[in-house]
């Protein structure tokens, strides 16, 4: 159908975003079998667990799936290593410069899609030779760009200065807002939110409720002098917004946030001293289903949409 | 064509937002006469000025027009009662609760609409009878909403709950965002951002000059604690920063503002030591033209764009 569905060998130009804790083999091949892109996240993995997540994900499925590596941890090097001796086909790379990985991961035939959050990251992106890019807008849930530019202005911004196929990420969790990031310019959406929604997703049950409860309001962007963050307002988020309304330094808002608080919160449950990451799109997503629903009413609610405002003149 | 321009009897349902210190009647006017809907911006206005501007802009247009009111001003009533002995037909009222008002209003004939960033005020609106509401998103320039939802979110999610009709607001500035935000669920647009960079704006050349050459991450939200406002970032943004990742009190930051910061910038160009309110769709906008160019401009690319996605099927 178009230059994302060809590029990955796809049914429908729909990314299932690779999340920390949350997206691992049954998410990602139950989102490969309905007719999307799956993709592993490995940012909560360590060499051992993506190679059994990658094995398992295969026998899951025949259709292409992907794996996404944040550049900024410390497995990178073997993560690459990893995709390549695995026979990967398709690679998300995040949180960090593509530069480096690039040219290596597409020297082995491997397609790399890279995310970014503003316009200087997509020409870095253009110039090094990625195949296309996720911008990723501010109400997306987990790290998220300084910038802060929001989906609706990012996309356009994006798309006026580059060429490559265009996927927007943040606030896109339905039918009608995959057809408005399609008219801002993109080639594809990718979704977060409401696949962490999912039957199929590794995030604790208590997380899950969460988001389904959650409304406008009820997430926020965070830790901005370490990394921003959007957070589920909880227990956690308020201690962490104290420290920084009292002028915390990065040091002592680190101290905090320790190690392991996003493990607890999205993968163990803890609603209180966790950290659960999620985006604002939470504030319309009231059930959990199995993947391939999502995807089926995704791609119905997009197809009835685009008729009820087919050609629309004004 | 639809529940917007029959509200207000105009040809596109475009709307030029009132705002403070840009949207006199040259504004106002020329937006209506090129079809749109023209605001004038009374926040920054005193009784006599504004009794002045709607009889300028009666005499320079013979469609309709409209005036906004915010709702917590110590003008509000005498302001309700200009736009009532001057017989201005339009009313748009914001930042305040619209319960107390909007029936006074509506008594007199005057089609009443709401400015909320969020679903409970919504609601409200629909209870005390408001004829229509724009939804505002985070990326908006001036005053914004606490909960920070983007307008790709804030529109399905306000309009799954209400069925008034719809304006969508927050980095909107073109045509193809436009039918991004009818594909969310709106009716019409409000623009902002690109109307100051017009002609007719009576903001100072050199925060129009500012405005063109603003890109992606030259805008922020800030002083949150007091109401949150997206500015330009320049020197009195930083200064501001400054000062609330120290932990400054409410009251510092208030003593700080001071008065008269927002006319400083907007009015009279301090581009160091003014407030400048602009929505992050200025990172967009690279000329400054007539008004009724703009509307052309954004008129031609909805159709355009419209015409290029029509009935697109997945």
């Amino acid at each position: 159908m178009n230059r994302i569905t060809q590029l990955f060998n796809i049914q429908y130009p729909i990314v299932q975003a690779g999340m920390i804790w949350c997206s691992g083999w049954k998410l990602a091949s139950a989102v490969s079998n309905a007719g999307g892109l799956g993709l592993i996240g490995s940012g909560s993995m360590n060499p051992e667990i993506l190679t059994i997540h990658i094995k398992k994900c295969k026998q899951a499925t025949n259709n292409p799936f992907g794996v996404n590596i944040p550049l900024i941890y410390p497995y990178t090097e073997d993560f690459v290593r990893i995709v390549i001796e695995e026979n990967v086909k398709i690679v998300f790379t995040s949180a960090g410069n593509p530069a480096k990985w690039t040219s290596l991961i597409k020297e082995k035939g491997i397609t790399v899609v890279h995310v970014v959050a503003n316009t200087k990251s997509a020409k870095k992106c253009e110039e090094v030779g990625v195949d296309a890019i996720v911008a990723e807008g501010f109400e997306a849930g987990g790290h998220n760009g300084k910038e802060e530019t929001t989906t609706m202005v990012l996309i356009p911004m994006i798309r006026k200065i580059v060429s490559l196929p265009l996927i927007a990420a943040g606030g896109i969790g339905t039918g009608s807002g995959m057809l408005a990031a399609i008219a801002l310019g993109a080639d594809g959406v990718q979704i977060g939110s409401r696949f962490v929604a999912s039957l199929e997703s590794s995030a604790h049950q208590n997380f899950k409720n969460k988001i389904i409860e959650a409304k406008d309001g009820d997430t926020q962007l965070t830790l901005k002098k370490i990394m921003p963050v959007r957070l589920i307002k909880n227990k956690f988020f308020y201690d962490v917004e104290q420290k920084q309304n009292n002028g915390a330094s990065i040091q002592e808002l680190s101290d905090l946030l320790g190690s392991g608080r996003a493990r607890k919160g999205m993968f163990e449950g803890d609603e209180k001293e966790g950290e659960m990451e999620i985006g604002q799109i939470s504030g319309i997503i009231n059930e959990i289903k199995p993947a391939v629903q999502i995807v089926k009413e995704i791609v119905e609610e997009f197809n009835q949409t685009s008729k009820s405002i087919a050609g629309l003149q004004i």
